[in-house]
């Protein structure tokens, strides 16, 4: 039998400790390709590198950077850097080093790069990591080997990828949730530069999540994976019968 | 009473032609500040600049630009560059030169500024003309006006942006859409620099899209004006049941 050929892309870039442990990590369960990009490209969202071109850097048989997002990555990979006959059955993505929870999952390049392989029609999984201190990978490489024996055996749902994110020290087990909502201000800091101009860095004060049940934030509030199915599709179909009346 | 503020901005740049007739027609209904990205960022999706600083650049009391993306200018409108009681009451996105129409909704940056403002808590609304040759922007501003006009005075759905499509010529109406699914092929084209090495433009080849009531595809075919609820939650509820039995 054909072994599992596994993509492997993050946001973090090809030397982050992430997506090192992951690779080490699904390697005993498929052939794995990897292709990240050459530099970080945390918040790159599901960007595509259109107005410049792309260079491909091979590092050997298995190994190639990108200057570019993870989803010049992803479509590259499927699309140019393996063989037709070699197209990945699937797609993971990570493990990022911090959490993608909540709305930051759509800032998310981790995410972008599981939802473009799936796009192509490569199922794909989104791994997080939820401890910004911690280097410790090992639960989340655990997690992730399991999950995607489960999504290689079962297969996921037609159009959806995952979003798992591990939570600090030993997980109490899985919850399938919903992305919640984060309680956050965003907070701008201005700099001023050796010549006396502004600059200015986009980050954030967080609050905390909005309780509400069943979403990613409490189940790794409460010590469990979460694994979120997270789809393309943006409509907001509740809203489309608040809108009708706007047909003209 | 106080005027209505319309924060603009768009992926195509402050210099282009579709945000400078967007903010001729929406001046005339509101105070309009644009803050914009100076260079175009076209499939820039969702992505937040996270590893560089910002510079912000004042044209006059009404105009900035910003060397990021739609998001970072929103953020930074909204945050920073506008004072707290002049915070906008509606931000309008675009007029993106070219459609944004079914799953490429995920990569665009037009839709992406419109997200971001709703995340904040200002109602988004994206604009995109389909037609990539003309530049004919006068159906698209009346359009645009007639839109915002609605949205101002009827609110949106709560937590509910809307990516307006609209078509060439002279629009038959407004449909009320969900996001439809392109049929194409990512094209990645290889080309050699004067240096022997290869270097790879990201494109694609469309066919069409995939035939199905109700979508975005569907009413800018037809000759309608296309407005999708959307929002900026990814999760798959349809899935959730599916791998509930995944749970550990």
């Amino acid at each position: 039998m054909e072994k599992i050929r596994i993509l492997i892309t993050n946001d973090d870039g090809y030397h982050s400790e992430g997506i090192i442990a992951l690779e080490a990590a699904l390697s005993e369960i498929g052939d794995v390709y990897v292709v990240a990009p050459a530099s970080e490209m945390s918040g790159a969202s599901h960007s595509l590198t259109l107005s410049r071109p792309l260079r491909i850097r091979q590092i050997d048989a298995r190994h190639w950077t990108v200057d570019g997002t993870p989803t010049d990555c992803v479509t590259l990979a499927i699309n140019q850097i393996l063989p037709t006959e070699e197209r990945p059955h699937i797609c993971a993505s990570g493990i990022n080093h911090g959490p993608n929870l909540g709305d930051d999952a759509t800032y998310s390049g981790t995410v972008a790069g599981a939802m473009e392989a799936t796009i192509l029609g490569v199922p794909g999984l989104a791994f997080s990591l939820v401890a910004s201190r911690s280097h410790d990978f090992s639960e989340s490489i655990r997690v992730a080997k399991e999950v995607m024996q489960k999504a290689i055996v079962e297969g996921l749902p037609e159009n959806t990828l995952l979003n798992i994110n591990v939570p600090k020290g030993v997980p109490r087990g899985i919850r399938i949730t919903k992305q919640g909502l984060k309680d956050s201000h965003p907070m701008i800091s201005e700099h001023i530069d050796p010549r006396g101009k502004a600059y200015y860095w986009i980050g954030e004060q967080r609050n905390g999540f909005h309780a509400e049940g069943g979403t990613d934030f409490e189940a790794i509030d409460e010590g469990y994976v979460s694994v979120t199915p997270m789809r393309a599709d943006l409509t907001n179909y509740a809203a489309i019968d608040q809108l009708k009346n706007w047909e003209v």
